[in-house]
Parts: structure tokens; C-alpha cells; sequence
């Protein structure tokens, strides 16, 4: 794996190679020194979790990680994208961490001949694609469950504006589980070929092994979603989240909108926290490949 | 010590072992190899001196560091810090370094059973708790004089909002010294037991051997602070600084207000930049100590 | 070398001196370990290029890096440069990397003598000084033609405003190469004795061996400079750049400004990356020889 662009463009191979070296790296069964390896991180768009993580795995497979700090940046003066990897490329980086609005940035970067030395990898990108995020969430319920296949998988919330979404229904369609999105009609968005589509709570939660509830973006509240309609309809509850169902989030959560507070005290949303927490490995493994393939 | 919240919660033993753990530090008797440590600095407030410090001290005992921007971070999108800090937990982040406006976060923090993993350290909070200045300036006394105990010390400023003098007031309290406190009436706040009083500069100064002055902050200076009635009557200057005070001041100095700037010249006043020198060894020692009661 | 403030402190042979340490580290013949050493990286101006340059440098002699975020930092609260540094040298810092708009600022910290423990290396300063960037350029000169002194050089664009420009000229008047620049009579600033100026580019062209464009900087194009004119009189195009001729740039280009995209492709402009890539070596050098000049 030379870059890693968007889930589509990984064969189920290549998902469950990632899979073995994240749970390699989870046990203690690997370890990786990339010691004369240099991965910037250039985060476009705010984020926490993704970025500490991405630090953390950084450092856990000991490359060198620097902070390209957009806002502080020659951006600012007018100079492209493609000039300023250029450069970096030049100056020695060899992995780009990126994470931009424009959903086609990391594939084009990767496509242009002059940068054969550098790999990119998104790290979340306009509404299409957050592919770390679905290998995240392919590990944890493939560590629990073992067989993802015969899943059930009900994605709820604002799937038409969701890159988690995306790539998760990109993931587990080449997987081949069950895949249900519930949503309101006017936030279902295009609709995919294998998925099963519900705008009714109960029937979509029927027989679901897995309830992915998505990120409800406060800015799009105001102007776009009826959200007491959206809460009373599709608010995750105590009462209508099936009893053995795992609840998966890829956080922050909006507390009392997507999900009431008190279902976050369930042993249901555990898996939450275990997301977090398996995202470090993934990341390691996904570097550790890209690295490994430039002979670093 | 599991958490360094604040003074208060410090027994005298405690301030005795960190103020022994650092003179090892100092003295190169003590190496710290945390490797697998990863430490998130999260500054609230602007500091340069306090955040730098830190970063040193983690260098200087081999952790990981991290750096939470505030500002560039999901909070911008309505998470919580519980959620934010349980994510880091999750994440890998062992130890909090955390700066912040509300004096009672890292108490809560500490408090939380699902935060059985994490550590916290107060960088300094609200305007009643810096912990880690106050044990610096004990360091440095104690380095000094050995004895502290019957020392007299002069706290000279806007008590009533300076978090450095309450820690250290809370500080020198629990040692035993002699503390008195310098301030015009409006600027003195509540009065603490077994603190002296004073509103004249010249009976206060009378056989101190520590003299600590605080920052005025600018932000304070136009709507509560009689600046120039201040400066006449409080400023330190080469007239009324006694002969063999140590003068002492947590930094930056807003020159001509609190200090005049020939003192800074004088012998007296070395010990100023000792204080941040000293800072170092005291924020190795207690992030050292916290690491070691996590096994780590 | 204790500090690096400018082209003009340097002699012949200290730029012979930091052309054979860089050529060392490029070719690997020397490695450098300052694990002991802690540089702090002050960039008061935006820069994504000389900042990510002086990282890697600083990562690959193995000294500890720090970020000064100006921003963030107590200069908000009206401290002054020299209590910050002065803090900082106290702290631990050894090493002060300084871009900053006020040219005189790194040549008066440097002869402070309360800072002699400290050492400063300009990273580019106001309009006059850019010494990593003139000693990058001199070494990818040096690199390719081995002898500088009998090459002419033609430097092109905004002179009076440019600090690649002042600090080329004094680099390679120094060395004894032959100097042309080439602008309209309203951007040439003072003319300096032993360079020779035009106002026309194919004269200036003639017998060139290496051509430096000048970046125009964005913020000057409005007000003070006649755009039209300039690209009609002084871009550089296909049909004017002399075939064999080198052509360089500081980066990042102002596409279809002072030089047409195209131009960019030919082999002519490989040079430009060269100057990233060698950049690094450079600030590698410069570090590697102060550091030693502190002991460290």
C-alpha cells in the first residue's frame, strides 16, 4: 500500500492486511522503527481526536512527526497545495497526513508523477471519505465479533453529509455484512446499491448486531435539520436501543441529540471509548505499510 | 502523589519529597527515562514561560509530549472537556498538564472514576491555585537558606487575584514560615489566619528576607487598580528594598509598575530568573513522581 | 561561529567552513547527535518552508525542538523580547532561531551579555537579512559549478524590498563573483558598489550563468508595483531565459508573475527544489557549528 487514499480504492486483502498488523501491533507482537522516517500532519479542518491520534501512532512507531500549521502557514501568501508538498518533498518529508474540505486533494496529490517519493494518507476529507475512521470501526467489531459478514449494521443519522458514513458503507459492502442507514428521507442522500434504507427507528433496529450513530454537525442545525423532529424520531434511547446491540459513535457525541446521555452509561457504548482506543493501531499499521512499501 | 491538584491537598512531606526529588534532578543524581510516557500539555491561557517550562521538564525526563491547541481543537464544536479528556485517555495520554480560567477542573477531572488511568496536573487555575509556582518559589528559598521556617516572607501585589499568592501563602502556611502580605485595603482580598497584614510598604519590609512581588496585570490595571497611587506607594525600587532581601517575582515583570527597572540590576534580583531555572526541576519532579505512582 | 546574525559577520572562510559541514552531512560522512541540545524555533513572521526546514535540520543533528508560538505566547500581555529570551535562556534553552520583521533584533540579543549562554541564528529578518538562504544558495551554486567566482549571477526582480537579495549580494560580493541586478529603476533600492545594474532584461541575460528570480511579494503588487509592466518587461519566459542558464528561486513561486508557469518544467528550474533540499544541509551546518561553539 503506497498512499492511502479512500476506502474504495483498497481490496478486502489489503483491509484485512491492515486489520492483521493493527492486531499485530495491539498484543505487543510488533514493533516498528521508523526512526529516519518524517510524517507531517497538515489538518485543514479542526480536530482533535483524529490528529492525537495520528500523533500518538506516530510516535509509537517512532518516525519523526512535524505540525504543518495551516492558519501560520505560506498558504496564506497565495502558494498552492502542490507547490507546498512539493517543497516539503524536497526538504525531506516522506508521509502526508492530510485532512482537507476538498474530497479529491489526496487522490490528485497522489496521482502526480513528481511527488514518486512522497505517500499521502487522508485523514478525512470533504463528505466522502474519513477511511481510517471505517478501518477503525471494521476493527473493533471485527475484534468482537470475529465474523463481520453475517452482521447486521444499522448507520443512523445525517448519511447524505457524513464521510464516516461513506466509507463505511464502502468498507462493509467489499466486506459483504448487512448494511441498514436510517435517516429522514431529506438526509438519506444517494442511495447506495446492497444497502437497505429505513426512516422508521424500530423497524431498521430489528435483528441489528451493530448501531452506528453518526455526528449530528451543530452547524447544520440551524438551517438544515428539523432537530426536535430528528430527536423525537431518531434520538438513540435506553428504550429503543436493542438490548445486546453494540452502539458505536465516532465521537464527540452531541449528547441529547444523537444519542440521550444515560444510553452513554450503558455497557452498549463501551465500544465507544474502544474506537478511540483502536484507532491508534490502525493508524500505526496503515504508516507502518505506507512506510514499509518505500522501503523506510 | 497521583495527581498534583493543588497546594492544599499536598501533606509537608509531599512538598519535602518533590523538593528532594528535584535537587536530585538539579544535581544530575537522578535520571528519568519515561519513554513510553506520552504527556498532553492543554493550555487554556496564553503562558509562554509556564508551557515552555513543562515542555523542558518532559524532554529532560524522555516522555512523549503532546500539544493540545486549544483553540484548533474540537472544542470549537461543542465537546466537553470530560469528553475530550476521556477520548485522550482512550487515546494513550497518561498525564494532563492543564492550564485553565475555572479553579475547580482538575480537582473534577481528578475525581472521576473513568479517569482511573489518567493523571492530572494543575499548570494553574482560576485565581486561586498554581501549584507547581509555589513549589518552585519554595524550592528556590529552600535552596537558598535551607531553613524556611523562620524566614519572613513579603507577598507584595494584587493578592486578592494572584493565584501565585494563595499557593504560596498555602505553601508557606504548611512550613511554618512567617508570611506577611503587602497590599492597599481593596487589593488584599479575604484575610488568612497566621497571615500579617500590612498597607505600608516600609513596616512590611522590615526584617523580610524574601520579598515577593506580583505581576499587576495590565488587564486589571485601568478599571481597578489606582495605578499611579499604587506605583507611589507599593512599587519596589532602590530606596526601599532592604539591603539582603532575596526579591523574587513569577514572571514576566511589567517593569516600572510593580518593579522599578534599575532593581532589576541588583544582586537582589537574580534570583528572579533562578526561579525559572528552578521551575524545570520542580516540573521533572512532579511529573516523575506522577508517572511512578502510575507504575509507569 | 557563535551566532549566525548576518552575511556581513561572516568571513570568507566561515562560509567555506558551513559550504564543507553541509556537504558533509549531505553525503553522510558526518553524523552529529546534540541530544543535550535545545533549539527553540521563533517565527514572529509566517513561514511554512525556512520553519519545516530548520525542524528537519534539527531533528536530523538530534537536538530537542521547540515551538515559540508568537501568537499564544506572553508577548500579549506586553512582555518584551528580552525578558522572554532571557526567561527561556533560564528555562534551558541554548539555541534561539529568530525570523522576525525588525532587522537589528537578532544582531542586539547577540551582544547582550547576560545572554552568553544563549545563541541566536537569524532565519530571516525585515528587508535586509536572510543568511540561510544566501549560504543555501551559494552551496547549490557551489554544488554544480564548484567554482562561484568566475560564474555571473543575475538577480531579478523587486531588489530594494527583497532580504534574498541583499543577503545574495553580500554572500557573493565576498566570494568575488560577478553581480548583476536586474529590475525597473524604481525597484533597484540602493545600488551597492562592484554590482552592476539594468533595466533591460536581454542585456542583463547575456553571458549569464545563474538567473535568481525574486518572489514579488503579493502585498507590494497593488500599491507599488506596476504588474503589467513588469510581467511585459522582466517576467521570465521560455523565449528569454538563456538555455543553459541555472534558475533559481527562494520559493514559493509567484506562477505567471515573475516567472511563467511553464518555465517551471523545463530542466533549467530543477535547480529550484535543489534549493529546498540543500537548504536543509545548510541549517544542519550552521546549528552543528554553533552548537560546538557552545560545547555542546
Amino acid at each position: 500500500m503506497k498512499h492511502l487514499i479512500d476506502i474504495e480504492s483498497l481490496s478486502v486483502d489489503e483491509i484485512n492486511q491492515i486489520y492483521n498488523r493493527a492486531l499485530e501491533f495491539e498484543k505487543g507482537h510488533r514493533k516498528a522503527n521508523h526512526i529516519n522516517s518524517n510524517i507531517v500532519n497538515m489538518f485543514f479542518e479542526n480536530s482533535t481526536r483524529t490528529k492525537m491520534s495520528f500523533e500518538m501512532a506516530e510516535n509509537k512507531i517512532n518516525a519523526k512527526k512535524y505540525d504543518f500549521c495551516a492558519d501560520a502557514s505560506s498558504l496564506n501568501k497565495g502558494e498552492d497545495m502542490f507547490d507546498t508538498i512539493n517543497n516539503l518533498s524536497a526538504i525531506g518529508m516522506n508521509v502526508f497526513v492530510i485532512r482537507h474540505n476538498d474530497d479529491n486533494l489526496v487522490k490528485e496529490l497522489s496521482q502526480k508523477v513528481y511527488f514518486q517519493d512522497a505517500a499521502f494518507v487522508n485523514a478525512g476529507s470533504g463528505i466522502y471519505s474519513h477511511p481510517t475512521q471505517a478501518l477503525l470501526d471494521y476493527y473493533t467489531i471485527k475484534r468482537h465479533f470475529l465474523d463481520v459478514k453475517d452482521k447486521t449494521i444499522t448507520i443512523v443519522g445525517d448519511i447524505a453529509h457524513s464521510r464516516v458514513a461513506s466509507s463505511n458503507i464502502a468498507l462493509l459492502k467489499k466486506i459483504g455484512a448487512k448494511i441498514r442507514c436510517l435517516a429522514p428521507e431529506y438526509l438519506t442522500g444517494d442511495k447506495v446499491e446492497g444497502v437497505e434504507y429505513y426512516t422508521d427507528l424500530n423497524s431498521a433496529f430489528e435483528n441489528t448486531d451493530i448501531i452506528m450513530a453518526l455526528r449530528i454537525q451543530k452547524e447544520r442545525i440551524q438551517e438544515h435539520i428539523n432537530i426536535d423532529e430528528y430527536i423525537k424520531n431518531y434520538q438513540i434511547t435506553k428504550e429503543n436501543l436493542p438490548y445486546a446491540a453494540f452502539l458505536m459513535h465516532p465521537g464527540p457525541v452531541n449528547k441529547d441529540i444523537e444519542i440521550r446521555s444515560d444510553v452513554l452509561e450503558l455497557q452498549n457504548a463501551k465500544t465507544i471509548l474502544n474506537q478511540a482506543k483502536n484507532g491508534v493501531f490502525i493508524r500505526m499499521a496503515v504508516l507502518d505499510m505506507v512506510l514499509n512499501s518505500m522501503g523506510l
